[in-house]
């Protein structure tokens, strides 16, 4: 029988069983709008409070803080184009980490090309912005300042209370992406005014995600139209994938504490067997403020490999990661993220993000550990 | 047994028991993400091009022109704003119908706040734009026409092909919301280079949308990052959304024509009945050229009360609408496309939106037909 081990988390995840069921319903029989005024609207509008509320308490937010988005990269576009835009005549500048996600990068080089000024934060080897560095380059023209909470390639945490502590005091918004954090690690939303979450990296549903927007927050709708999400982020609401995310966010913050202990063991016996086989190996990102669903390794005699060695494990059933899934088609360019941290092109290219998650077993990993020798063990001749 | 009729098609409908199933899979065990290089990802990545290609084939377009949006909503904000921010060196003005959705006008309200300029064409007391006025409205300036295909109140059809033609010959981008006509009514790409369509409102699931965007067309994405649907629309692919959009595409065009005329007949019955039974009855928009799903009616006794009629016959189980579902939530306006079409807000407010689908029958409209003569009868000793 042919395996199926899936360790690429970090790009998506398979949806929860007890999220699918509460969907259910609303890809049957409750298919009403939530804007109409008859009790086929009125029953998905109380829906969607509900399931607002439920997310807005495991954030430690008001309700009408959550507006729903498609995406994290729609939230994402949305914070950034959204608060560059309603606060143009305060300032141009904005301020992100080199290491944030390509929905975030790419946004600003957009945002470059409609006269505001982005700067871009280098990062140290294990991925952290520096703090003193940060304070010195808000000036009086910043808006905004956006960090990631956690990286989606080397799970890096970064000190996002410091950070947005900073930005209160010089008055700047702070947004933080927290696709890869929120539902796996605890995120302190005090100082925050726009946070990023979404569903499919924590088994819910694709197509489904929110910012979290304090109040008073003075941003600019994304999309324009019907006035939904309190006139925030206007669609007709996808009920299905809403009451998904919230089912999915309960049961994440639920099941953290032992979960992340059970993650953190494999996360340790990967790092620890790793080191024990393979002499030429070495870890990306912070070892010690680290998700434990994230191991980034690099084995120096496949440098510029990590492809041909992703494609083996794949022919094995074992699914990982050369880089992130949405830069991972662009075969010939190596992660900006690994080259923030110092690796040069062929050491980024010579990279393996194995993310682990809820369904992963002790068994699959020590089929993953025999397999990765083997696959290594075909490759090298080849190299050396 | 209480009844439930659901008479208000064009705000949602109901998910098709065969799109469902299509849809499943991807809710469980087809999970991966479309950019990853391993086989849970390039299963994805196939299916997703699959549905392009199944859609594209019923637009008469080419695969890769059809890239996937969250909504209607978000299709129609990309297609305005994109063409906005990349031509604006061409020019800065724009030209829409005044009865356009309110994502169209909002985002064009929003884009007059950047620089551009918007002429909003009046319509005639049949909801239809005039085409000499278009023409001599085009200046060297005008960079798109956006007129909507069907509306969504009064089901009225614009001479979509004139009005592309006319745009052709000046060289001016049009965009054309269809998310009333797709799958229900035939629609002519053919000089059209931006089209809007979407899933709900054909039996598909909410959360997903499209814009064809013809070759060639220059246009700014709305959601910048890792380059997904061709670097035009970044974003983790709704996978189980797309399917479930390719199947309600595939079934209402194969289903087409008989399905239109069976709602003929449901729609020429409650004109006819309505006209035989109340005195004091007028249709709202175009007779001869309207959608057959759409029946928009104001009674004269009843002037200002649509909401009252509405609440009443939502106690009797029939959800009809008291405009469209995304302007309903604002009690008090009085619905722009019938003010449009020359209606003072009294006699706007007192019009009701009948919106036929797939699952309607004829004892459900005749049931209807009861109820609303009671209730009227209900309503009138209040006013007369």
């Amino acid at each position: 029988m042919k395996h199926e081990i899936y360790l690429d988390n970090a790009a998506t995840t398979r949806i929860d069983k007890r999220v699918w069921e509460t969907m259910l319903p609303f890809l049957n029989d409750y298919y009403g709008n939530a804007s109409s005024l008859h009790h086929f609207g009125t029953s998905i509008k109380e829906q969607i409070q509900e399931s607002r509320k439920k997310i807005a308490q495991y954030i430690k937010c008001e309700a009408e803080e959550i507006i729903f988005t498609s995406s994290g990269t729609e939230a994402n576009n949305f914070a950034l184009k959204g608060i560059a835009f309603a606060n143009r005549s305060k300032g141009n500048h904005i301020i992100v980490s080199s290491i944030e996600h390509d929905c975030v990068l790419n946004t600003c080089k957009w945002l470059e090309t409609q006269g505001f000024f982005v700067t871009y934060l280098p990062v140290d080897k294990d991925g952290f912005i520096d703090l003193y560095l940060l304070k010195r380059c808000i000036n009086l023209k910043t808006i905004l300042v956006s960090v990631m909470h956690v990286n989606n390639e080397i799970g890096t945490i970064q000190p996002i209370s410091e950070i947005s502590k900073i930005c209160k005091e010089r008055n700047v918004y702070f947004h933080s992406d927290a696709c890869q954090s929120f539902g796996k690690t605890p995120v302190d939303i005090q100082n925050i005014d726009l946070l990023t979450i979404n569903a499919h990296k924590i088994y819910g549903p694709k197509g489904i995600g929110a910012l979290v927007i304090k109040k008073g927050t003075n941003i600019t709708p994304l999309l324009h139209g019907g006035g939904q999400e309190f006139g925030l982020r206007s669609s007709t609401e996808n009920i299905a994938g809403i009451v998904g995310f919230a089912k999915a966010v309960e049961l994440c913050f639920a099941e953290m504490n032992v979960e992340n202990d059970r993650i953190s063991n494999l996360q340790k016996k990967i790092f620890s067997l790793l080191n024990d086989t393979l002499e030429d190996v070495y870890f990306n990102g912070s070892i010690k403020n680290r998700l434990p669903h994230n191991i980034n390794f690099c084995i120096r005699s496949l440098e510029g490999e990590s492809m041909r060695l992703l494609l083996l494990l794949d022919e094995e059933g074992i699914a990982v990661s050369s880089g992130s899934a949405c830069s991972s088609n662009s075969e010939n360019s190596a992660s900006h993220v690994l080259q923030a941290i110092g690796l040069n092109p062929f050491e980024a290219r010579g990279s393996i993000r194995v993310s682990l998650g809820r369904y992963n077993t002790e068994n699959e990993i020590n089929y993953f550990l025999d397999k990765l020798q083997e696959v290594i063990c075909k490759l090298k001749p080849i190299f050396t």
